[in-house]
């Protein structure tokens, strides 16, 4: 019996579901694009075998080890490194028995999908992971690490992608996407702009990075117009390296359409460390419509990722450090918040700024008459918590009625874990085909359209939203 | 092939759809009540043929002009006309063309529903709008505009229209009304008090608008006293025009119950133009329920329409002025900002409030547990952005639990967009038969009494929350 | 014809209906455990007759009779006692008449399936309640209340009830339990610590009960360390009547963790009489924190029920008082206000504290983020308005994907109706799995696993999260 069931995600009536797998079977072998995810570049270009299975799968996955955390494993006894120079498991046999011990808490989670797809189709196991079988599938999973067909490179062709967006931040020296390029490597492994070291001044060093900023790119940094520079050029250095799109983690998705002179003098009170959260808040907000502005030359589609209140344990923060499951979204508004951004360039019908949110009630309130509305908006797919199933269909029902499909930017799989990106690509490509289903069941659609919009939303609206 | 699917909207189960059919089969032919909307009297005053297929399906209907805006075509190209003397297309045939190339954008969204249904069953046309037919479908309606039966009177006898209102601000002399009632022709069609531009201190010329409001009514509108009595007088005026509700489209649900005193002096200072945007927001939310205590003596049906964030691209507004598809909703609290009008008259059994909101997340929150036990409350059908099949569902399944049926007002159609008003109310009445084939189908609702509930959605609601 | 459909909210595709079925059966016979909710003890102490039918299903009960008073029924009519000496009707049989002549009000509510499964199930009614039949059902409803296996104690036994908790203040001598322990009955009915009244500074006579509750528990309660140890010495005393948790019914779910010094300065001056509401509502957040602390070495789990703005009808309060059907929720931040508590406790595997709110909005982007990372979160079942067949099925999709269902704690019923106990069970059971049968069907969990989670679902999750 396999892992994974071949109808999955598809609708229950029978006629829908037929019409849901013929969708999908149009879709299932299309090439990945993966135009934002945070894989590490250096796999490919050293292209050396992954550890053993529990780095691969636990030790570096928030998503995996925070249930089992949830549930009173302690983060270290998962191998989770500290940063306060504790001490943690370093065993992979014991993190993965403890793993498999707390596998039924996934159960209904798309993370259980993920890992049932990557563990039947990249490494053929056919029992669901416990305790009774977690020896015998570990010792399967390092068998296959151990050979030529599972080091990165091979893998990336195997999953079929097309094209790999890592993500730098803007100090980065983009060696391994160097290396990549010079090894001859046919893979398409790109980077994205994310500068938020030197954009957001309560980064741990900012000034410093500001300082490093300027030695990088040879413009003096501690003026506004310098500073501004620095990034026209390190975009474009960027850009010899694949770059097609900048990226922007932010608190809130305010933005502010400040006079060159306030700007300016907003620059210099942050440079110079005394200035109040409201002040970092709003640099930020120049910042996103500066980048919008640079965008309109350069190019770049400007991504927001907005709303993620992170490290909200204290104590986490401090043992463990950033990135550890305990980001938890908030309340985000982007009504008011994109307006000054929107002043500015949301008409203009050559650039393309793409939002996210952690906010489900945004999508129908507003970002899908936002992004119905204006040329330069179009809408992310489901984000983090909401790459899933269930959001996949929230997002689609709450946005389709008001900005239709061609206001979307197809999918993203955003993730660190490189072997869960077949399956999430599949996650999404099946919730969509289920989506398209009922909408020609129920006369909303036809059916040569939704197999026009499958394919658009499993490969083409990605191309076109990153210009790839 | 028909255009729009027989059964679209039903349940995709068949013995559900075969109910959710009976159920609309039963309310199919119920006249249409359209108690609330903007269409212009004057097309049925004066019953001239429509101009252009352009100018009736595009130009004057934001739903449809500002999806192709978003995908990049210019609002000038589409012939929105300027209020800043710049020039637009002119020529319809362009524009048509136009509005066909981008068809598709509209898939999966009511817009597309309500335009196939008017082609289908209003122009007779049998096959989807597109750059092919663009020409041919443009001759086609055009042709039949010119006849005698596609005349505003005829469209309105063949729409099984029994009463239609329109709305009109607190100023207009209803001219096209009285000549509507002189005409001798017997359609029913009603005028909407709608006192914002002198009850709104950041309307446009709002201090003129009260002076004028003076001179209409003969009362001293520089005083509260006489302010008041020439909403009294103007409402009695309205009332000889069929009006039985009045309407307002605030940013916010606020209310306020300011003492007599307190009350005149706010008046005094917005009248003076020298006043805070916070103190417009009181004034207006003042005035909120003093339209209650006035329905309390006339009988008028109060409608609060809150939460639009209005004219939200400054260039838009500049250029092309009010109502071009860039108003955008925003958080909108009700428990705190109805308390004070419902400290006064929420436990009266003889009024009816109508809520609408375009913030889905108040639906259970707020609006179903405050209309489920205030009795002057009664909840409006899903608005604007949620006149959808899915906004329809939301609206049911995340209020129907806890303020029933009885506490809902049935459907309006709110447009000005003549020729969607059977499409549209055959998509609420098709939504609501969905809905409760699936509650009879889930032991939720016997189906008997789903029949009686589906004729009083489509049609008796209404007429009650609206003494019509 | 029976009143209650046997396929109730199952799912409507038949083989997916068969297996909710299924999963259905193998619960519902499980022993009902009811770990919150508002019962009195004093039936169950005395198990004297319920005195009439209006009694037990009408009067006491907001969820009913707010419903026939949205739509104009005086409240007064239907025997809801007055606090201000007004008159109330007094005949029970009018009462009935008048909650019949509205029966339809309820239609597709969850009361409508409580009452219809209580007169069914309970009473042995075969016709739904109407006009005609009122006072037929009337007299066949009194007739079983009038035998003796109708009162309190054998209902318990009929309604297979294995724990029932009431809830009482701290205040409370426990004297009904007492007789309960006292009786040799054999029924587990425990209270639970409700603080309330010395928590709230908001509270009538919050200085008079901390006063009395010095006396109760011989310690200074002016100090606040003797107020303190008072709670602790008064949990204690609760665990001899079998608590096993605290309750806390705040209007936000704010929290502190002041200064020992700081939270001292604070208990002075709420005391005093003289305190902000911004004072008063930082002193029931430090509370909770002192709460959870105290229940790391009691073992009380912590429920918190936040976000119900009170008593919203200043004219209903001041005619009726609290709880009378006009306590309507509003928006609730759970990631900023539970922050100061989670630093303290939030990492603490040996602490359970449960989280309710009703606010839905916050399941997926809060709750849900937040109880699938911190060991000592779990998220309590749909609350008030949402438990419901929607309710559930909201709750579940919202919540499943991002902390499973190992981080939720099992159904509570939260009613004082107590014919009402084994239908809210059960609707929460069928709804649970009709959402399981789905995530089936769908090949988002194993058919065995189902059976596994159903029975956690109904039974064990709710054991072990109130350590019973």
């Amino acid at each position: 019996m396999p892992l994974c069931d071949p109808d999955r995600l598809f609708p229950v009536e029978p006629k829908c579901r037929d019409l849901a797998r013929a969708l999908y079977q149009s879709v299932a072998d299309a090439p990945i694009i993966s135009p934002h995810g945070h894989c590490d570049p250096r796999w490919f270009a050293e292209n050396e075998r992954f550890p053993n299975p529990a780095e691969l799968f636990v030790i570096p996955d928030h998503y995996v080890f925070r249930m089992l955390v949830s549930q009173g494993v302690p983060m270290a006894d998962l191998g989770v490194p500290r940063v306060d120079g504790g001490a943690v498991e370093v065993d992979p046999r014991e993190i993965w028995r403890r793993f498999a011990a707390g596998y039924h808490l996934f159960r209904g989670t798309p993370s259980a999908m993920w890992l049932d797809h990557s563990f039947e189709f990249v490494f053929g196991v056919s029992e669901v992971l416990g305790p009774e079988n977690a020896e015998a599938i570990y010792d399967q999973v390092e068998a296959k690490l151990s050979s030529p067909e599972y080091r990165p490179r091979a893998l990336f062709d195997q999953f079929n992608i097309e094209l790999l967006a890592t993500t730098e931040g803007a100090l980065d020296d983009l060696r391994w996407h160097k290396q990549i390029a010079d090894s001859g490597w046919t893979g398409r492994v790109v980077t994205t702009y994310r500068p938020d070291a030197v954009v957001d001044p309560e980064f741990e060093g900012f000034k410093d990075n500001v300082a490093l900023f300027g030695d990088i790119t040879g413009e003096d940094t501690q003026s506004w117009a310098g500073y501004l520079n620095a990034h026209r050029k390190r975009r474009a250095f960027f850009k010899k390296f694949g770059t097609t799109a900048s990226d922007h983690g932010h608190l809130t998705a305010r933005t502010e359409n400040l006079s060159e002179s306030d700007a300016e003098a907003l620059f210099v009170k942050v440079l110079s460390g005394h200035f109040s959260p409201e002040e970092a808040d709003a640099f930020r907000g120049q910042m996103l419509t500066e980048m919008a502005k640079m965008s309109l030359d350069d190019g770049l589609t400007l991504q927001i990722h907005a709303g993620s209140r992170r490290n909200h344990s204290a104590r986490v923060f401090q043992q463990f450090g950033r990135d550890k499951g305990f980001d938890i979204p908030g309340q985000t508004d982007y009504v008011a918040s994109l307006k000054p951004l929107l002043d500015v360039v949301g008409m203009e019908p050559n650039l393309t700024v793409i939002l996210f949110t952690l906010d489900e009630t945004v999508y129908s309130r507003e970002l899908a008459p936002l992004a119905g509305a204006y040329p330069a908006l179009k809408l992310g797919p489901p984000w983090w918590f909401f790459d899933s199933y269930e959001g996949i269909r929230r997002f689609r029902e709450a946005t389709t009625e008001t900005c239709g499909f061609y206001n979307t930017a197809g999918f993203n799989d955003d993730t660190r874990a490189f072997c869960s990106i077949p399956a999430r690509h599949d996650v999404s490509r099946r919730s969509d085909c289920a989506y398209l289903a009922t909408l020609v069941a129920t006369g909303r659609l036809r059916e040569a359209e939704a197999f026009e919009v499958a394919h658009d939303l499993a490969y083409g609206l990605a191309k076109t939203a990153y210009n790839l």
